[in-house]
């Protein structure tokens, strides 16, 4: 029998379920700057690149096996591969491979790495209902903007809580974003957010196992499945998020309301989204970027004697291991990363392989990197300094690493990423005209060929 | 970056998901009783007749015609319907029209419908893998017991939280049944309940909307492709459930953990699965179970004056609705409730349609019924007295009402309230042989036999 305890409840808080659907189901198309415009071209094409890079990797493997026990229907692509699934499950796989590698987008006020979740939800509808690429990038910008600003509500408590918030909040971008590709109304689409609040996913207890890229997959097939149920008729509260036994008041501690709706349609939370550079943990990225910059001073690994490194506690707390053994232990050493920095010039997936984390020439200069804490020294930056064979003290300070917000990658920087990950799944011809399809996918009257693209080619 | 606070973490949490997994994996078919046993076979048909009692609800069509948007293979069987689908969704319409009339199990002990996200995901699963009756009624007993534990660790906090606690554990019972009917090891069953730990399904808020029924069908989903993801080689975290940021302790402020293992595999959780009689809340069975009585010693409508009830706070508290104007309100009606018990000897799903509701008998003899609060009567109980026309007061108390763990409903109290739902849908015939397939499905090679009788037929 139903109980009527209910802990800490707000009776009062606002009716943010039906404002956001509302918002999703209304705002003009394209209602934005052109600056907000081109960081959804952005997401989008950095989205795809990861999804494509680990379009191989073990994970999408397994997710994949396991979808195709239900023989799905060849109604979308698996991006990076041959196989055709059904549009939900092509959600899920392609949304657990663009979260494979750490290497997606982060809207760095929640830690949300938004585009997963929406994204994948978005790409094999519009393939199904042919809907054009303006309408795509439309649902990308007001999905994001739905799950990142839930996020801003609940944002720390709840993630302190255990809650991984990418998937916790993905669910509600992606139903958000299908009910607007849908053409769904401002009724339907509070049910289709209601749906979603029912199915949130993601602990951070999975950290290092395939059940964190599950998170945005899982994520985005919700959401899109409850978008489609909305459509068809089915119901939910249409108080679900804010509710005393709404969504939130059980999610969070926290529970700052006026953030799911302040500027509204004027401030968008993709303007607040950052890529990542390197393909790890964002608290070494400054050491990193010091360590390319030396490259591109000219110092070669043969020339070092030592690197210094000054860094924040938690740099050493996360990613202490001096001597790691193989590519995963390697993504929490800043010893490794600083080391391939310098010898590569990058840090991407392929420089955290056990291949090269075991190779001579990066093991050698991994043990003349030398990093200790200064507490004058913040989370985001780092003091490096190379002592060279011949005497010389070469000094860099990093306020700010690239691929922050105060220091974006610029479009060609994002454009070499892509590349680095879809070169190698889609050959280097099939990337480029990828590339170009998705920074012009707003001009497409649909989405076939840019999907066309993303099949991986014969001779990959 | 992560953050490193957990709000009162139990650091040493025993290892239940390694435990359970090894439990569902190892434990010997047919482990336990006869009367064990027995229940499971209760429970199992009472879950098939409410699942094809609701088989053209509304919430069923609604889900059916979202899952066609993905052009399913025809599988597995929708009961009480001629449509196939992929095995995944038929786990999830199946689960919805399970609890779609709030008449299925009842695990008192957690309040949790164990059998809508359990049997719900192994029908089909077995359907398609070919699995043996018996293997379904293993997986059935050890998936239930999985989340009926889980449910006994953090209940009633957890569900005062907010939680609708059938779905957020029922993916877990869903996940260790498929587990055990596809053969997985200890490892893999491990993987699979860690992968369902990330996907907990149901909100309190979303009671009186179609997201109710589809926490125990999304569990189900859920559940049964945790499992498949697992037997592919999808990893999670061995200690999803009881790590500091694993699902339980994310979920609840009580942490029982000596609830989740005592006496495993020794007493059953399914034991104590009870069964309603009457299609709604449980407050008021007692109210009508008297009333049930009263026409069964002959008193009929005509003969009334007036029904005094001397109830508890809860039932006006949550059933007081004195005329309601519907079905879905008369619900919450003990006033209804009472004269249909007396009027037709039952109130089973069609005695809250609106034709009855608001038919003259039913609405002259609800009038006639007073109740008032006794601060002496506990909620499992009622006093009432039928004041007669002809002066005569007959009083009745009623300790425990029909279908509590102290008075089962008999075996054939349910094979009546299977008829009652799955005559309309099948024809008296066929839901017969179905009937006759659930007694005796552990006998059965496979479930073909069963599945063939639950199709709806061309003259129901």
């Amino acid at each position: 029998m139903a109980r009527n305890t209910t802990v800490q409840a707000d009776l009062h808080a606002p009716p943010i379920t039906r404002t956001l659907a509302e918002f999703v189901a209304q705002h003009p198309s394209r209602g934005w700057s052109d600056a907000v415009d081109h960081e959804a071209h952005r997401t989008f094409l950095n989205w795809l690149g990861c999804a494509v890079g680990a379009a191989h990797h073990e994970s999408t493997q397994a997710a994949l096996a396991a979808v195709q026990m239900l023989q799905p229907a060849p109604q979308a692509t698996v991006l990076g591969r041959k196989e055709r699934v059904d549009m939900a499950s092509a959600a899920l796989v392609n949304g657990i491979a663009s979260h494979t590698f750490d290497f997606d987008d982060t809207h760095l006020k929640t830690i949300i790495h938004p585009a997963g979740p929406v994204a994948s939800a978005l790409l094999p509808l519009a393939e199904v209902t042919g809907a054009s690429g303006r309408q795509l990038i439309d649902a990308l910008v007001l999905g994001i903007d739905v799950s990142c600003r839930v996020g801003n509500v609940i944002y720390p408590d709840h993630y302190d809580r255990g809650w991984h918030i990418t998937g916790s909040t993905g669910m509600l971008g992606a139903a958000a974003g299908c009910a607007r590709l849908l053409g769904l109304n401002a009724d339907q689409t509070a049910m289709a957010l209601g749906i979603a609040a029912s199915q949130p996913v993601g602990l951070r207890e999975q950290f290092g196992t395939m059940s964190k890229p599950l998170h945005p997959g899982a994520a985005a097939r919700t959401g899109l499945m409850a978008a489609l149920m909305a459509q068809k008729g089915f119901t939910a509260s249409p108080r679900a998020l804010e509710a005393p036994r709404g969504l939130l008041q059980v999610f969070s501690p926290k529970l700052a309301w006026h953030e799911a709706t302040d500027d509204l349609g004027k401030r968008f939370e993709i303007s607040f989204n950052t890529y990542k550079p390197f393909a790890c943990g964002i608290v070494v990225h400054p050491g990193i970027d010091a360590c390319v910059q030396l490259r591109e001073q000219g110092i070669r690994p043969e020339d070092v004697e030592r690197i210094e490194l000054k860094v924040h506690s938690l740099v050493l707390e996360l990613c202490g291991k001096k001597e790691p053994a193989d590519g995963l232990a390697a993504k929490f050493s800043i010893y490794h990363a600083c080391a391939v920095g310098l010898i590569y010039g990058r840090a991407a997936e392929g420089e955290f392989s056990d291949e090269v984390v075991t190779s001579e020439a990066v093991v050698a200069l991994r043990r003349k990197v030398v990093a200790e804490v200064d507490e004058r020294i913040n989370e985001e930056s780092a003091d490096v300094t190379a002592v060279l064979r011949d005497g010389r003290r070469i000094h860099l300070f990093i306020e700010h690493a690239i691929g922050s917000t105060q220091k974006p990658m610029s479009d060609q920087a994002l454009e070499a990423k892509f590349h680095g990950q879809a070169d190698p799944v889609l050959g280097a011809a099939h990337a480029t005209e990828l590339l170009a399809c998705a920074w012009s996918v707003a001009q497409a009257p649909d989405v076939r060929r840019l999907v066309g693209c993303a099949v991986a080619s014969a001779q990959a």
